[in-house]
């Protein structure tokens, strides 16, 4: 991370943070989430990151500092002996403590924080989440780069589902051989999540009736998973002929993720379900007529809904019994980002967001058909970064 | 996890942690971490559980609620429409509202602590987390048999090892094997961690010296990973014959792991790595010597660094240029789990504490040779769970 095109890419983050601070009226921030830290720095090692509102940013690192000095496209790298320190240091950097600081209070532990606060006696905290969330909202050509690479790793993978699908006999024994897949062209096997509690070992493959058991995921699938203590996702239901196989698995190309799904099957699948999935297509396609900067996600959603609706699919539709209100989510380095395209986001699409649009819909003792795709918003609309086919595979 | 075993199970814990709760005067606790939410109900769903100090405990999903009735060991499970129903929920079951709530503030997240507090302007609230630590610390013997399970996993993974390095030519050529071995046996691929900014992509599989890159892992080692973006773990690096090959991957059963590492090298290795490596097992052998009940776990901490002092190996040992100043850390559903056996432990040793002993020494431009075995204290001393011989493994 410290080519030139690295430097600028860190300097114009920090530089635009900066300049949301000030607008904020924040004095400086402290980020210490490790992604967070990462996309400002260059560096995921252990540190707290210390960004005035005007001036030097300084990387403080508990460890490894070795590895940040290596890592890090910032020039102030320093190490943190204990929290004790980070006043002093914060001072002799910028020259003053903060009398309003940012934190991110959508992660940061309470107790953490109250650290912070005993340490900063005269400051006032505030709430640097969205603004931090906003940011990275936004991709660069270097962040949307990264992505589109990822989506290809996504591409090449659906490409082997058809050549392992006929000998595997469970979800897990699928998901396991998709997983070497992966890792063997990089994928750090990690998938990353903002939200407190959220969990995602790649994603989810499922099928047939197990495919439609509900779970916590925040997304519209579930699984049965291994078990009650690991409740989503694979597990070791078995894959049989003329049932939906729905694959939704994570890539991962220099730590930013495509969230990808598509839906195969061992011989044809029932005429109703092959609707369903055509429907879901459509869902799509009207996403890319209508998407383009300055459209209002709640409107996009209601578009996607209105399809599903003219079919008379909304039972179903995102989740049963419960759906999720979405259609897609934010992804970059997080699976979790934002925007949200649903009933109540407040966005307006811009250009640079990148999204993963995921129309799916389940079928209670049946299976869950669907698709989704990485989408950028561009100046003339939206472009899928995904290429492998939208239609069931079969196989 | 409905059958009866498992309910007087989750019935014993709750109990034990309504002690806890009268004796530190709280009037109950509201619990949302997923790991906790699952120790003390016996489901994974994204739920509050609300335990009164007296009286019985209420499940509050979000979702999903089909889920939680099927595998809760609780009686009273129901739906949480919104935050704003807490307390409701809670004064209907309880017939009060807390005085003194307990909160899990060492992962809780501020946003949502400040959540709470509006909620319930009138009740004070206190910190949870070092109760249910030190409850979920003591395990049953229904915990040491899932361990042991996840030991025995463990075992039969590290077999395999010596059938795959020699034709695995890189770390992650050999890891993803590795992986694909574990799910196939049902692990669930997701090692959960409790503290903050902390990940776990089953562990580290190291080659030469790439192992002695360090990192932002809280344990001895390190590894290059993928890049800056997860720097830890496999890489690409070279798998090359005569350089230790350090496996320390976790297994996982019914939610509970178990954390074993391994050296292996293709061809024998250098003199003074064998040397090495066998006075980290003169280590383990130390511990097994002292450890039992009633011994303080600093103590213990000493007698292995007296062991490595004796042979002039103290540097590197426990990590480079940054040792970790602990040889063990307790496991059980999540990987950093108390007691931890260090330089500034206050634990005494107690029957039912587990613990992971992982004497490991970095040889920086060279690598790491050291083992890792899971632990239990009995009345009569402590007990190795692993089989696996702990000598190198050569191929």
């Amino acid at each position: 991370m410290t080519t030139n095109v690295l430097r600028n890419e860190i300097m114009d983050r920090v530089e635009r943070l900066q300049e949301m601070l000030r607008e904020h009226a924040f004095d400086g921030a402290i980020f210490v989430q490790k992604v967070d830290v990462y996309y400002l720095s260059g560096t995921d090692q252990a540190a707290h990151l210390w960004i005035p509102a005007k001036g030097p940013a300084l990387l403080m690192v508990r460890k490894s500092i070795e590895r940040a000095k290596t890592d890090a496209a910032l020039d102030n790298i320093i190490e943190l002996p204990g929290f004790s320190d980070l006043p002093r240091l914060i001072e002799k950097n910028s020259g003053f403590l903060p009398r309003r600081m940012g934190l991110e209070m959508d992660v940061l532990p309470v107790n953490q924080y109250r650290t912070y606060r005993g340490l900063f006696p005269e400051t006032e905290m505030g709430d640097i989440s969205t603004i931090i969330r906003g940011l990275r909202m936004i991709k660069s050509p270097y962040e949307i780069s990264a992505i589109s690479r990822a989506a290809k790793m996504g591409d090449r993978m659906f490409e082997q589902v058809p050549l392992i699908l006929k000998q595997a006999k469970t979800e897990t024994d699928l998901a396991l051989q998709l997983e070497a897949f992966y890792r063997n062209l990089g994928h750090p096997g990690i998938v990353r999540t903002r939200t407190f509690n959220m969990e995602c070992f790649y994603g989810h493959v499922l099928a047939g009736k197990n495919a439609a058991v509900p779970s916590a995921s925040p997304g519209p699938t579930g699984g049965t998973g291994m078990g009650p203590f690991y409740s989503q996702g694979a597990g070791f239901g078995r894959i049989i002929p003329h049932e939906p196989v729905i694959v939704d698995y994570t890539s991962s190309v220099d730590g930013y993720v495509s969230d990808q799904a598509r839906t195969f099957s061992i011989g044809k699948l029932p005429e109703h379900l092959i609707r369903a999935h055509q429907v879901m297509i459509d869902v799509q396609d009207a996403i890319i007529r209508y998407g383009r900067p300055g459209i209002r996600a709640a409107d996009l959603y209601a578009k996607a809904l209105d399809v599903v609706r003219g079919h008379g699919l909304e039972n179903g539709f995102m989740g049963y019994p419960d759906p999720v209100p979405f259609v897609a989510h934010g992804i970059g380095l997080e699976l979790d980002e934002w925007p949200i395209i649903g009933r109540k986001s407040a966005t307006v699409l811009q250009e640079g967001m990148i999204f993963a649009l995921e129309p799916k819909i389940i079928f209670p003792g049946e299976g869950v058909v669907g698709i989704e795709n990485v989408f950028v918003v561009t100046s003339d609309g939206v472009k899928k970064l995904n290429q492998f086919p939208d239609a069931v595979s079969v196989c």
